[in-house]
């Protein structure tokens, strides 16, 4: 059996791998366009930053050890041109040498990757405007920083990447502005969620133009002017641009290969393309995404190598093993902050038209009487009535990580808000709580789906009437004076049994306290004691704070 | 309504939380014997050991705050001395007044909790020998060794909480003796797994006597002489006894509910023992395990307030919520190290009669290319056949507690080592690898599902045949020199297809690397050039030299 695959690193070089473990006769050739093959591209924004110290380390495998260890003739600077499927073979392309050849395979696998955006903005082809995607793009970014010593740095796109090399150019010194075109950061995630990073990226003083799109850059001397939509110039050294990837699908269309509606290869479950012997993995592939059933792309390492294991058994052993999408878990490290989701946020299940309900907990990463707890918050979306999970955000200091990857384990396997409850975590005072986070917010979706609480978004409990609406703060007087909304009356939580003739039952009543937990039980005794209009501020004073800042 | 509850912390407490959350109308009792409700027990060996420096921290809610916040009627000092089912009413004992009387109830809930074992070795009543349960023990515990700065103290019993002990007398500058009958520290961690504790222990200069049982404690002067079965004597200032507890069923034994056959009291799904309107939660249940089905105890604060939440929910609104059992998830940081426990070990597969495959994984706590990441030893058991994740224990330094929670998802539901590999982590470079150590570990045990390659336990692999078996180092010239098994031949993995013919075909093949991945690989080429007596050392080296140490 003779296998090509092409691109050598996240989906190709695991594929070539598990082949090889599981077909030591098979013949595989693995043809990667660039100079590497099977480096950590996850890894280059540390290398820029410095974090990750020696470039040996991003390359996982050269060609030599990759080769011998697996017995795989890998091709280098070899970019495959051509699929010709009805005969099986693929017209090769040698950037060293000049030369083209032929080679006829039995089964084909692509794994292209995807490339950086790069609109049609008047000067964008400027030297100073740089994507990040592989290791030439890392060494001709290190070099300029390390040649140059610059002292700005625009990154346009706050996304991952964007946010990744924000942190590491920062860290190398440079005065880093972020600029967004849309309202916020991370724009898979939720408004709210994101707005917490807005605010640490204050703390950490770097600039960040949100709703705010490029529309020219313009060389000025040995830096660049960049114009934004509002009217607003900035101008710095140089610019990384990172407003996302697209599907690299050149060579499948090519071929005649259907590629979909988000412009991915389109592959059936078990990762076969539209061409009989040609198979699809990675970032450049499009596949139903498990939870809204549509078409879907996931840019992510994780999805790529399992897919690459799931494939090579499928070639060797026939098509037994069903690839099961991805729900797009994606997690960064943003300065001192972490900030990740699973599965579908608010803004996304508005889009697929599912019904939701959500509600965000705010909790510690482990007790709080044992030292170093942080706050983290957690915000987990559902189906209002049968409390399917959709999708968990969180952003914190500490065991953001954790909670994602529970949370993930759970929608992975259509799981409900009931499941997240029953999560039996590893608990001692340094790791947990014995309600983990993840617990009280399957608790608290709980209380909303029975109805025993009405939440609130901080977007709406910040725009409401002010005049139809009794807004109640339930923390204790000396946090009600060092800190409150201007229409608030302060009870305390502990004393609203006493004092329930102060509070009007012709409105709306809309209370809060520091993180949502005071605030439901008081939502609790008013309800049962005759208030039917309580609502309680999702997450509390704090991520309202944020949130409209 | 009428509630009387019987225990005022982790189950207690928080099923009267709940209680008064979802009927503000009921009438609710506690009843607590000590003076503290809603205390810390997880917190209790840290405030001890300094960690958790305020005292009040340990005291979550105070009767005050917790009566006024919800409305209850907090009685400490009050234990609740028998039960009249009959004419549903309990007799009280206030032993501050010494006070007794008579309280009616509509539905009464037990959480007792559980006792620590105290069996009746001569001299265990001397006054240095302490045990720790509660806020008074912890009193007196810290009592001494504020006012006495003694020098030696020896714990008896390496559980979680003998180790924590440890830790935390160690901290305070006291020499700590570790005493332990079995052959292990944490006996429901399977041996090799409890082995890299040992080594710890020995690297932290705490003494370690293991498979040796206290058979009578002298007093001697200000001290305490420990003899133990194996002859040896011991000497300290005090000894910490902590060989495990047993639930506490007195009451509920006097008033005829039915205990089990592990010592609890037997709780159907809905948490209602065999007596009418009478149910338990906590440290004192019996339940079937969900994995084996056979009655079950969860010393874990977890379980015992979810089951509390459960409870409450079900007394209020009838029986809709079934308590699902714990798979006994626990965790302990031992010095700098972490290691836990979900589900069953091979020890508890092997007792409980149920078919069982293992194998072990050596993974990074995150990518290795990023700076900080540390060596984990994972270990799952599974059946042979269907894959059924049973068990999961992890011992490292970093990121140990959110494997366990991976696993304990997967196995809660029942899953399997293939939903291991479908775990859909969130990924970036200082939380994980592009496969997380879960999935590698769903990988690998399906290698051995499908055959192939067979794994060896490092004990098999220590004891092995010297005449039938060929030992084969497929690690690096450089590592082998290092240090290597004496009858090892090296044959690097990247070279093996070149020199099969040192290889004899007549043998078993005992393939042994650092941490088990270069072995598989080797062990897959020789499978597939017609060697069939191939094993792979499960954990590598390392974990083999720990476990035979
Ligand atoms: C800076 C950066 C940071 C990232 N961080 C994370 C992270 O933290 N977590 C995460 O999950 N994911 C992260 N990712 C995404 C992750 O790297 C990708 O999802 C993954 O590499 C996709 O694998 P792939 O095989 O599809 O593509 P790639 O790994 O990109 O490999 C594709 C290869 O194919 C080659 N190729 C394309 N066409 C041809 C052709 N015709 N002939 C020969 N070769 C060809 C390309 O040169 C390329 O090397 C990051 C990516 C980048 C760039
Ligand atoms: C030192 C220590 C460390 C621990 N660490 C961990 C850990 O890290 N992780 C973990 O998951 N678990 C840990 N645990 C276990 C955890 O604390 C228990 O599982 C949990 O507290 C059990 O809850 P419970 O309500 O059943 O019992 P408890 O919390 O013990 O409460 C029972 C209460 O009932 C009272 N009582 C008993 N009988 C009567 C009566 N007749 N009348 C009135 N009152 C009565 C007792 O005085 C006691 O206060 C630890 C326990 C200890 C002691
Ligand atoms: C380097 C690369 C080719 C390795 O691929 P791989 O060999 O499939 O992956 P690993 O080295 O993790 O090894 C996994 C295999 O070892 C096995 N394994 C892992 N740990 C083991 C252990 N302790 N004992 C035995 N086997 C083990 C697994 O079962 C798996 O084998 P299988 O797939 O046959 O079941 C590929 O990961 C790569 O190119 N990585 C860099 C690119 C990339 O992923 N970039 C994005 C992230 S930065
Ligand atoms: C103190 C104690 C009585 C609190 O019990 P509790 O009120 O049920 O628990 P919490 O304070 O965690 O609050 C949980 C409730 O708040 C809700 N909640 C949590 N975070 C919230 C948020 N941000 N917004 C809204 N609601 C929130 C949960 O839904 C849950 O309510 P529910 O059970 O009605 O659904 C009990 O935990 C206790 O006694 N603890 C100490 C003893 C112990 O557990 N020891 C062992 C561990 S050391």
């Amino acid at each position: 059996m003779k296998y090509i695959i092409v691109g050598g690193v996240a989906g190709g070089a695991t594929t070539a791998a598990r082949l090889r473990r599981v077909d030591e006769e098979a013949e595989i050739i693995m043809c990667e366009k660039g100079p590497h093959i099977s480096y950590a591209n996850c890894g280059l924004p540390y290398y820029i930053g410095g974090v990750i110290k020696e470039r040996d380390k991003l390359l996982v495998q050269t060609p030599e050890s990759f080769g011998s260890r697996f017995n795989i003739d890998v091709r280098i600077h070899t970019e495959v041109k051509d699929i010709d499927a009805t005969n099986k073979k693929v017209k090769i392309y040698n950037s060293r040498t000049g030369e083209t050849y032929y080679e006829t395979y039995n089964k084909l696998v692509l794994s292209p990757g995807a490339s950086p955006m790069r609109p049609p903005i008047p000067g964008i082809d400027s030297p100073n405007i740089f994507t990040l995607r592989n290791v030439q793009d890392t060494d001709r970014i290190k070099a300029f920083v390390d040649d140059n010593e610059p002292h700005s740095a625009i990154v346009i796109g706050a996304g991952f990447i964007g946010l990744e090399m924000a942190e590491n150019l920062h860290r190398r010194g440079v005065k880093v502005t972020v600029v967004e075109a849309a309202e916020q950061v991370m724009n898979m995630m939720d408004p709210e969620m994101a707005a917490q990073l807005h605010q640490h990226f204050k703390e950490m003083e770097v600039a960040l133009y949100l709703d705010d799109a490029v529309k020219e850059f313009t060389p000025d001397g040995h830096q660049l002017k960049v114009s934004l939509g509002s009217g607003k110039k900035l101008k710095a050294d140089f610019v990384i641009l990172s407003i996302g990837v697209k599907p690299d699908t050149r060579l499948a269309q090519k071929a005649g290969i259907e590629t979909g509606e988000r412009g991915g290869i389109i592959v059936n479950e078990y990762l076969e393309t539209s061409v009989k012997d040609i198979y699809a993995v990675g970032d450049g592939i499009e596949f139903p995404h498990p939870v809204t059933g549509k078409p879907s792309l996931a840019f992510l390492a994780g999805p790529a190598n399992k897919q690459g294991r799931i494939l090579a058994d499928n070639m060797v052993y026939g098509n037994l093993r069903k690839y099961q999408g991805s729900i797009g878990t994606a997690i960064a490290k943003v300065f001192d902050k972490t900030a990740g989701i699973t599965g579908l946020s608010d803004k996304a299940l508005e889009a697929a038209g599912l019904p939701y309900q959500s509600t965000i907990v705010n909790a510690g990463s482990h007790a709080g009487y044992y030292p170093g707890a942080m706050q983290m918050v957690l915000k987990v979306s559902f189906h209002p009535e049968t409390g399917r999970l959709y999708g968990g955000q969180v952003v914190g200091y500490k065991g953001v990580d954790k909670r994602l990857d529970m949370l993930a384990a759970v929608i992975k396997k259509g799981g409900d808000i009931y499941d997240l409850q029953e999560l039996e975590h590893a608990y001692a005072p340094p790791f947990s709580s014995a309600k983990d986070p993840v617990n009280q917010a399957g608790f608290n979706a709980e209380n909303i789906i029975k109805g025993l609480f009405k939440p609130l978004s901080p977007y709406k409990f910040h725009s409401r009437e002010k005049e139809n609406t009794f807004v109640l703060d339930v923390r204790t007087p000396e946090e009600f004076q060092l800190d409150h909304l201007d229409d608030a009356t302060n009870i305390e939580v502990d004393s609203i049994r006493d004092n329930l003739d102060r509070i009007p039952k012709d409105k709306k009543i809309y209370i809060y306290c520091g993180v949502g937990l005071r605030g439901y039980v008081a939502a609790r005794i008013l309800r049962q004691k005759g208030f039917n209009e309580v609502y309680n501020l999702s997450g509390g004073l704090k991520v309202c704070k944020d949130a409209i800042a």
